[in-house]
Parts: C-alpha cells; structure tokens; sequence
C-alpha cells in the first residue's frame, strides 16, 4: 500500500502522527500522487472535498485509466464555519465530477458515511452496520464490496449507479448533527429492513 | 384526532381510500384546515413539502400560535422526474421556513425520515431503528419524544435546534435511493453506536 501526497518530504515531517504511523506500518509507502497511482491497481481517493479534483489531476489521469477509484471523499465546505455545507449537492455529487473528469476511471463511491476508523474496523462498534456502494462499473463495485467484505463490513447496500452518491454524500449534514449530538464519531448508519 | 384538508367533502370522496380509512376510524373527524387547527392542542403537518406553507397559512396563524406544530413533511421537487431533487436544502430547510413563517408555532421536525406506516408501528420492523427530533423548543420536544414513544419508538435522538432539520431533510435522497436498491419502503435507519 502507498500513499500519495503533493511532496512526501513535508508529509513525513508533518506533525508527529503521519511519520509515527508510517514507522508502524513498514509495508506502506509515501510517495507523489503520480508514483502512487502509476504502481497501484486500485486507487483510493481519501482526500478532503475540495483536494479530490487536484489530487486526482496530479496523479495523472493515464494512471487512472482503467482503474478502480475508490472516493471516499466528502464535498464540505467549510467557508461559513461549522457545520459546513456542501459545494456540490443533489442534481450533482463529487463521486460524479470526479467520473466525469476521468471518464476512463471505474469510480466507485463508498466509505464516505462513517469516521475513518470504522471504515476498516466496523467490527469495532460491536453490531452491523451498513455501508453503500454506488458506480456505473459492475465489476468495479464487486471488488469494492470484497474489499469492504474483507474489513469486515457485513451489510454492502449496492444503492445502483454513481448519481446514487448524491443519496450518500447528503447524508453527511445528518452525520454531522448526529457527531454533535451523541459527542462522538463513532457510530454508524444501518439499514434496518 | 381530526384531519384537516381543503374541502373535507371533495376529500371524501377521492378514490376509495380515505373514506374506507375514516369509516374504520370513528374517532377521526375529517374537517377545514382552520377547524382541525382551531381545536386541537398538537398540530401534524403531513403534507407535501410545497403543500407545507399553504396548508399551515390556511390553517391560520392565530391557530397555531403557542401550539407544537409537528413538522413531517420533506421539500420534495418532482419537477424534474424521479427521484426529485429538494427545493430547499443544506443552508436551510422546510422546517425552518415553517418556523419562520410562523413564529409563535413550537415546530418539531420529526418522522421525516421513514415510510408512513412505519411512523406510527415501528416495531413492524422487528427490530429497533432510530428517528430523530430537531426543534427550538425543549418543551415541544419532549412532547413529541413522548408521542414517539408511545408508539413504540425506542430510539429518539434530539439532534439540536431546528436547523438540524436540515440533515434530516437532506436524508430523503438517500432514502428514495434505498428504495429503490431494497424494492421495499419498510426499512429504516439505525444509528448504531
């Protein structure tokens, strides 16, 4: 596994948390956006909103080609404060700018709906939760959903095409009333049926 | 309980519906917007999200005036097809404009977020699923968690003032997504923490 940055040298030095976790984890490695994604089969876009454009743009769209995107991203805009809001919303989502910049990347929207921890330990919460799958490539979404299956996710909603993550990406304004409210990020949403 | 509409005799005698549903409701009354608002201490706005504003202005302000309004509508805009879009959203909601257009009104977003049937028996899931409150009133709110729970809601999470209503509202994308991913409106979120 590597992770992309603009410069690696100012991401290692930057704070304590990012140099710790690396030395933790010897298997992973940090690069540039473009190296990352050159060597990778699967890219995953963990970007902030407004960093998933640029970051995808300097990882070279011939590195996407082809590719799984897995965006986890979240459209907020914090310019007002908090809660933010969302720059792209409703007749549009994030998930589909980022299609429609690289038509030839097989986007799948997932991950964005609960705090990164439990992205890959939703066992943590001790009981299911659900997560959504959206993309336009069949066979994309069923390796997303085996990774997510591998991490242990027990309930993947395959909610249809990627203009689902507009569904997905407006759940953030509840999530984050809900942080508000219950003083903690740890939660999740399942799907009760 | 008394229902109220535009004309309670053309509501009659639309389809077969409503008055098989009053007929086996004998303590239900069907009558103007203004009477059923005139004498009841709780009023429900059930409405379609742009029928929210008219309903209410014909029910009259001094007929809710100090009275919880509980709000249950969503700003659905099927102008464009399926699934609709929101005509108000991220920055503001329905709830607020009710509240807005009626200051002394005591609005409680609530049960927005699942399918009527299961607003009033939840346990018809068969197992526990959340909703939420959203209101400037504590007062008005603890009511209304009482009403919820007296129909078996075992999981009411007060999300804030009333414009926490605008994460509630901005979950109906989602929702008509899962909809129509699941085939079925009996589900339910679950916030699992």
């Amino acid at each position: 596994m590597v992770v992309g940055t603009r410069d690696p040298e100012v991401t290692r030095q930057r704070g304590e948390s990012f140099g710790e976790w690396l030395e933790a984890h010897p298997d992973a490695g940090l690069t540039t956006f473009g190296e990352a994604a050159a060597d990778t089969e699967l890219v995953v876009n963990a970007t902030s909103g407004p960093g998933a454009l640029p970051a995808l743009e300097a990882a070279g769209s011939d590195h996407l080609a082809g590719k799984v995107v897995v965006d986890i991203s979240n459209p907020l805009d914090f310019s007002a404060g908090f809660p933010p809001t969302l720059f792209v919303k409703d007749t549009d989502s994030l998930a589909e700018q980022i299609q429609r910049a690289f038509p030839q990347a097989r986007v799948v929207k997932t991950l964005n709906t609960l705090t990164a921890a439990l992205m890959v330990k939703p066992a943590e919460l001790g009981a299911d939760s659900s997560v959504f799958v959206s993309g336009n490539d069949e066979a994309a979404k069923a390796t997303v959903t085996e990774l997510l299956q591998s991490f242990g996710h027990t309930d993947v909603i395959d909610l249809g095409d990627l203009s689902t993550a507009r569904g997905t990406e407006m759940l953030l304004p509840v999530w984050l009333r809900l942080m508000g409210a219950l003083g903690t990020a740890t939660f999740n949403f399942k799907i009760v049926r």
